[in-house]
């Protein structure tokens, strides 16, 4: 079968690979329809020191069951589904508290003989855990939405749960990537009063606005602290939405809560330590948040996808065919493009 | 009056000092009838350059009111009343939502004109936001019970809320100080089934344990991690009450919180960044906490004082007059006593 490789930074292949198969008897084996590039595969894209053997890439998809493996119970052939970005058992201590990122019997697609996501099929571990069916057919026009619940979608969620986004909040949403704009859509659909965006993108400021952004900050660093203090008359705002992972993104987040405020952070920090320690500190600014917990919001987003209440889908501006997703990684990386979908 | 005076490290004085004097309208002036040095005090102690002009001592103390301004309401001539360890109005939208810390007219004694706790008297800004009335006589045995609310007790309680202890949660309290013996003594009120305190030191051991602590742990760093992790069979506890400050303590602090657990700060941060961003973003631990909000728990907690339910002011372990400030402080510095209050 065909699956994408990254030998290093900037140089992704599209290779033949053995064929997904059974291991276990609680794998599937799924049949991918639709998959997506993270922003977080632009970490090795850009830093990725080269590979002989390379590593599979992949986490975001959506798919059709073609076996299952003898312990398998819930998850049947023919079943169209999506997967969250881990696999999970669903039944372990974690699971039960819906902290699925930390499963017990998890693991991270691409690793340990479990195939990548942006290929033409991935066996999923623990599938009766990790794989929800989709009540659609696999063409659905919701399928751009229904492929950010893998990723992207409940990453924003999770940001703006974390950040403890509520009716009449005031919220800013640090960074305007695929998770940023997802973040403005979390932050709206959970009744936040004001939304302000941080980034200077022409592109993603103008879907944010469609997305529910009330204000745009284009100002970086100490300034754009400076303007959502002016904008939020002196106090700075309730929820703040860390969406890069950067040192100078997680300063201006701290910087930007107001005190007693919350930060839910999920971009992927890219520092062993946090800056502004002492300003959070005596301000009382929470600092919660990390990967997403997509197993257990795919069902409480999946509804309002379905019935259109909201379209993350929006986010994917690049669309191509698994031979193209070298491009789709190139057109991330220049910013050409917020987000890329392959259709199989 | 006299008043308790620091020049520079190590070096506190008891000197005449202006008498305290009414100067704003809603200003009280309380004569001090008993004081506390604060483990933050030590800070200075440890590290404060020379200064010609000083700087006044002391923010825990309960008094006498002896005269109040033409806009003081409530707070009246004669009551008996303690302070919380910052000044506030008790109407500013962060007071009205219980963060007195972040007070918008609030501040700091020993500050601006303000004086500080550890002398005969005190002029107290927005005395009717900030003091609160004692429902007994001067020298009532309770008083050394009551005089924690000013700050450790309150601070104890702030880190276990903060690190959302609630029935039946696992608890590690970092730092047997006497902020983290009152963190003990909070975990317990608020319902902890399992409470492990980190540290080496005798009598803070044994005092802890008095209040409620389960399990010790005397190793430091990565061993002591280690063997939390040990005791709580591998997962880590839901709450961490971070009640030191340094970079270590704040590392093995993130680093025993359980996926999806909680640490509670209120160990003033020494450093500008935090450490082990990465491992606490990965495990979903959420950090929170800062000042306490005294102002905010003195009601809360004072019913349990007067009733004996807890008894914070077992933590005092030297007790002096005025004059003797300056050994109160050289014991702490020395960990000969864990906190010193001062009688007048």
């Amino acid at each position: 079968m065909r699956a994408t490789i990254m030998y290093g930074a900037g140089d992704v292949r599209v290779e033949n690979v053995p064929d997904a198969r059974l291991i276990e008897p609680t794998d599937a084996l799924v049949v991918v329809t639709r998959a997506g590039i993270c922003g977080s595969d632009l970490w090795p894209y850009k830093t990725m020191e080269h590979s002989e053997i390379g590593r599979r890439m992949g986490h975001e998809f959506i798919g059709i069951v073609d076996a299952v493996g003898a312990d398998v119970r819930k998850v049947k052939v023919s079943d169209l589904v999506v997967s969250p970005f881990l696999y999970s058992d669903g039944t372990c201590i974690f699971c039960q508290e819906g902290l699925h990122t930390s499963c017990l019997h998890g693991g991270r697609y691409g690793y340990n003989n479990v195939d990548g996501g942006q290929g033409e099929a991935v066996r999923v571990p623990q599938a009766d855990g990790t794989l929800v069916p989709l009540p659609v057919e696999r063409d659905n026009a919701l399928m751009p939405s229904l492929l950010t619940l893998t990723d992207v979608m409940a990453t924003g969620h999770h940001a703006a749960v974390s950040a403890r986004v509520g009716p009449g909040k005031t919220v800013a949403v640090v960074g305007g990537g695929a998770v940023g704009l997802c973040g403005v859509i979390a932050a709206k659909r959970l009744g936040a009063e004001q939304i302000i965006l941080l980034d200077r993108h022409p592109a993603r400021i103008a879907l944010a606005k469609e997305f529910g952004a009330t204000d745009i900050v284009s100002e970086r660093g100490e300034e754009a602290a400076a303007r959502v203090r002016e904008i939020t008359r002196g106090v700075g705002v309730h929820s703040v939405l860390e969406c890069v992972g950067y040192e100078e993104s997680t300063r201006t987040a701290l910087s930007i809560a107001r005190p007693g405020g919350a930060v839910g952070r999920v971009g992927v920090p890219q520092d062993e330590k946090m800056p502004a320690a002492m300003t959070s500190f005596f301000n009382n600014v929470t600092i919660s948040g990390g990967p997403a917990p997509a197993r257990a919001y795919i069902e409480e987003l999946m509804p309002d996808v379905l019935e259109g209440r909201i379209e993350p889908g929006r986010v994917f501006d690049w669309i191509g065919s698994l031979d193209k997703v070298p491009g789709g990684y190139r057109a991330m990386n220049k910013r050409e493009a917020i987000k890329a979908m392959i259709e199989f």
